[in-house]
């Protein structure tokens, strides 16, 4: 059993001071989120800045990793493909999911994708909004294959 | 590609109204969870209260179901087990995870735990506070083994 500790009191208590000032927006509230933001992502496979904090790696006890993402405005994957599939948790902001075929769109709080194995797909945060989300990719049939850039005409394509 | 629209609007419109109210507590700030309450769950599985809110079901796309658990203070499963494991993630409030033999553990918001495959265990919410998890369930060596309920005497053993 690993146990694995995220708890962010001091941004709960953020959000509780805000809410007794006048000023206090849904951007407060937005600060209780359930994981921490983790490390800015550096590899190449990312349009724009987003933030990794992995849950739970992938072994033998069970091959799925699970990781949450923050995508700050406008930053996106290249498009990828999962030999076994994943599943997104939108967790806040709004985001973009797309399959490679079909249209873009929107994700966002409490929305869930089931995307197959072998689909070449990106997901990231809308144009001016972050994203927030949880991916539990299975490693049953290997590693993520990254492919092409996401061009902007792909990103900011009309969402239907 | 599924897509599962939970969105929660009214429930951040109320915590955002909460946040002008001098009465506003944490209890507020909470209600602007990511994902529906669900159904209450009617099985015999489970002591006491709990709502199941199914996210993400188990097929040949993917052989993970995902569901977010809402256990009213003091409910919890029976013992079981998972034949390939299960992964839980630590939503808000406070749980109990324990395996056979090792001692009762406390969960809070933004812990994760990975729980081996074919090891008898329980969750739940402690005793005096709501508990919400994700818990991410492959089904690949078969479905949940559900065992003996736990005792009041298991689940007030002291915490270590």
């Amino acid at each position: 059993m690993n146990l694995k500790f995220n708890a962010i009191p001091l941004l709960v208590t953020i959000s509780l001071l805000g809410c007794h000032n006048e000023d206090s927006t849904i951007s407060e509230i937005q600060k209780s989120l359930i994981f921490q933001k983790g490390q800015k992502i550096e590899n190449n496979n990312f349009t724009g800045t987003a933030f990794l904090e992995m849950l739970v790696d992938a072994d033998s006890i069970n091959q799925n990793s699970v990781g949450s993402v923050t995508f700050e405005p406008g930053s996106r994957t290249n498009w990828h493909r999962h030999p076994n599939g994943q599943i997104i948790l939108a967790i806040d902001g709004e985001g973009y999911y797309q399959e490679k075929g079909s249209p873009k769109l929107i994700l966002r709080k409490g929305e869930t994708v089931k995307c197959p194995p072998n689909t070449p797909h990106w997901h990231g945060a809308s144009a001016s909004r972050e994203f927030v989300q949880v991916a539990i990719t299975s490693r049953l049939a290997g590693p993520t294959e990254w492919m092409q850039e996401v061009t902007d005409d792909e990103y900011n394509a009309v969402v239907k």
